[in-house]
């Protein structure tokens, strides 16, 4: 790998735009692959993404825009994947491109349905990437935040200490502070939970239980995610840091979450279907959760919110009883 | 002690309000201080207090109601105490009755200004009340929610568990968990200092920073509050419960917060003497911060949040330097 790498930012989407923003902070070209080449034929004329944190104005001369991703993946030594978790394998069935070499960093906070895996784990076990190679970004981070340059913290995990830094350097600039971390599973194990929280505060709160109920879930939850993770990969970890419990908060207390979103509406009584088909878009808790659920089967982990939430969710369970029952759960 | 004991409440505001509410589901009889006359005139004719939770109504035949605080006192064995800590000194001043073989609940959440103590080290120290015999009454909770009957749940902390159960069992109903511990310092420090997170929540908020940085603030803060409150008191507690962080989310993240409104001002600008007289009421973690300030520089805990809230509201610095600042120490 050359001595400055080269980085390519897969998906069209906010999030994918706010990191398309940063790393042009700090670097001349980045290759940038979305589907849609209308969005694509727009961003080259308005300099602005059609559909996204359309505020945000690039410099086109820096982008190399494309929708074939292998064209974006042969440029890159760094490929940063920024598309839900339920698009990935899609995606990833176009690939012609060796992935051998690449470091591939997350950006995706979910689970990929058909494998039940963390992306991370997903390109271990299906590319046979090795760990070295994979790494995480994490929040807590709105991008709509970081169109508007607010100051926001990331956490760049890698087992490889030098490429969380590389990666870490490129994203870094005067709204963006970052820190570097090896916990590759606990970081990305959190912000796919958290999304399951983010539902259960939903929920709760369509439900008509208030802000004194509310701090007491976020409460819980994060000691449940604590012991969740703990059965996964137990390492040294503070689970108060900003990648977990800010990540959780910002999720949790936001009103613009799609997961807390969608946790409304059923709270409110909207069916699963009809709250999916309303919102127009993936609450990517909805998987989360059926995965936790069931990892869980193995790992025992007492996990009152995310037994709750799936009960509602997939058992098709009354969401005011199950609330009611899991109110006797928490303290 | 007799087997059914008797409580008074002591104050006339929100926190004595829905104290007072709670305690009548189960009691037949309470006593309510509250200095107001008038206030007592209006509770005997309208059932509601005419200046806080006023939606509330009470059954009058279970209130002996009193502005002489003896009285109420001379009556009771466990006393509540819910009035501004900057005015309990003053309120003591007039005490006549023995407050020997007295049971004494703190629902204050601050620092005692002219002794610089928590209140329950204040009745010890000043009052010669051991331990045994004083407990604190700690949310997450907002008065205004247990006027609406929403469920929540709140930590009785003494170190008489006994005494804390009878407490407990007698705020318990059908809208209120409650919880017992043992941990009577670190509870009660813990609600003492969320309200100087509470203040720089404001204080970021008011300077334009967003919700990424408030998350990240309130990570750095609970992982503070440890530090701090275990210089204080060192034993095994898990800082993520309800008293400690739930509290802490549910003051910092709400918009009704006066310690948080005041914090905004002083962000947008206000002098602290502006901010006071606009809110025409005392921001508790205005006292706290001085205080905790002080302590820590005998403890040394690195309490950087803390360490910024007192330069801007005592030392008359610029919140926006101390702030940006403060943001290169957080992670």
């Amino acid at each position: 790998m050359n001595e400055s790498p080269k980085f390519a930012v897969i998906g069209g989407g906010s999030w994918a735009t706010a990191i398309a923003k940063m790393l042009c902070v700090n670097l001349d070209e980045i290759a940038w692959y979305m589907r849609s080449q209308s969005a694509i034929d727009h961003l080259k004329a308005e300099r602005h993404n059609p559909n996204y944190l359309s505020s945000v104005e690039f410099d086109i001369k820096k982008l190399r825009l494309t929708n074939d991703i292998n064209e974006a993946i042969a440029y890159a030594d760094y490929l940063i994947f920024a598309i839900p978790s339920a698009f990935l394998s899609k995606e990833l069935e176009k690939l012609t491109v060796d992935l051998k070499d690449k470091v591939i960093f997350s950006a995706i906070k979910g689970i990929v349905p058909e494998t039940f895996l963390i992306v991370g784990e997903h390109f271990h076990k299906e590319f046979k990437i090795p760990y070295d190679n994979i790494g995480v970004i994490t929040g807590p981070c709105h991008a709509e935040e970081v169109a508007l340059e607010r100051l926001s913290y990331l956490t760049i995990a890698c087992a490889d200490p030098q490429k969380a830094k590389v990666v870490a350097n490129n994203l870094s600039c005067h709204f963006i502070k970052t820190k570097i971390s090896d916990d590759i599973i606990g970081t990305e194990y959190a912000a796919m939970l958290k999304n399951i929280y983010a539902i259960a505060a939903g929920i709760a709160h369509g439900l008509g239980y208030g802000d004194n109920f509310q701090s007491v879930i976020m409460s819980n939850a994060i000691r449940e995610m604590k012991k969740f993770i703990r059965k996964v990969h137990k390492m040294k970890r503070n689970i108060n840091n900003s990648a977990y419990l800010g990540d959780l908060l910002v999720t949790g207390y936001s009103v613009f979450s799609r997961n807390r979103m969608f946790g409304n509406m059923i709270g409110k009584g909207y069916t699963v279907q009809a709250a999916q088909h309303e919102m127009s878009m993936v609450a990517e808790g909805y998987y989360a959760v059926k995965s936790a659920y069931k990892l869980n089967q193995e790992y025992k982990a007492k996990t009152p919110i995310i037994d709750a939430v799936y009960e509602v969710l997939y058992e098709g369970k009354e969401a005011k009883k199950v609330f009611k029952k899991l109110t006797e759960k928490l303290d």
